[in-house]
Formats: structure tokens, sequence, C-alpha cells
């Protein structure tokens, strides 16, 4: 699809259906839906007892989470790069 | 902290309180909460008629993507320093 285009996708999460607004392709859209749903489901089967909006909020710490984690990867990943370059 | 060491911390995220348990250091879990804290704001005043849970679950949606975009960026680094150790 061409770039700037904005569509609408429906993908359900946790029982419930979304839409999902934006320029990302369907199947990029269904996967990190998929993943988000993966993780909700992970963190109910260890804490049963979670509310669905805390269970949702922390799957968001959790992704936050490891988001920060490979940003620490990706910065250290340069770093060799640009020494590599200065030699 | 010890490594493996597993401590109680708690943090606000969108006016509810939450216990993180993990081996992060204090300031990293602040840090991961504040985050995930400002990114549901941002939705909310972008989608004022959504319900906390619903907030939630787009606020891992939409944190599932950068991390996703982040990780193809990984590939992409480490490819291109793999590329300058063959050379």
């Amino acid at each position: 699809m061409a770039h700037g285009d904005k569509q609408r996708i429906t993908v359900d999460i946790h029982n419930k259906t979304y839409t999902i607004i934006g320029e990302e392709s369907v199947s990029h859209v269904r996967m990190v839906a998929s993943l988000v749903d993966q993780k909700m489901n992970e963190i109910h089967e260890q804490n049963k007892h979670l509310d669905t909006t805390r269970l949702a909020v922390l799957t968001a710490v959790n992704t936050m989470n490891d988001y920060l984690k490979l940003k620490e990867d990706y910065a250290k990943l340069a770093g060799s790069l640009n020494r590599k370059e200065d030699k």
C-alpha cells in the first residue's frame, strides 16, 4: 500500500476486539497483536488473580522493559561498529 | 543488589498502584513505569473514550510495535557489522 495511507485493521487480543489504525501492513499488525496476546496469556498464567486492566498494564510494562533492554544492546552494537570504523 | 535477588517495587501507572517483582533496580523499574504511564496518557489524549483496559492493551500494542521496529534495526546493524568483519 502507498506510504501515508492509513487503514483500519481489527484484531483480537485477550478475547476483545481492537481496531488498529495505522500505516502498517495487515500481516505486521496481526503479528504485533498476536505477540501482545501471547504475552498477556503468559502473565495471566502466572497471576490468575489479576483483573484484565492490571494484566494489560503489566504486559505493557513487560514489553517496555524488553524494548529498553534491546535499546541498550543496540547502543552497544552501534558503539562497536563505530570503533571498527575508526580503525 | 546481588544477581538473582528479587525485590518488590511499587509504582503508579495511570492512577493505579502496581507491584513489580523482579531483579531490576528500583530506578530502572521506575523509569519503565514512567514511560508506560507517559505512553498511556498520550494514547488517552488521542482517544478519550477508551476504557483503561483498552488503553493499556493499545499501549502494549504500541510498545510491541516499537520493539519489533528496533529489532529489525538491530538485525540490520548486526548485518553491517558482520560484513565489515568479513572484509
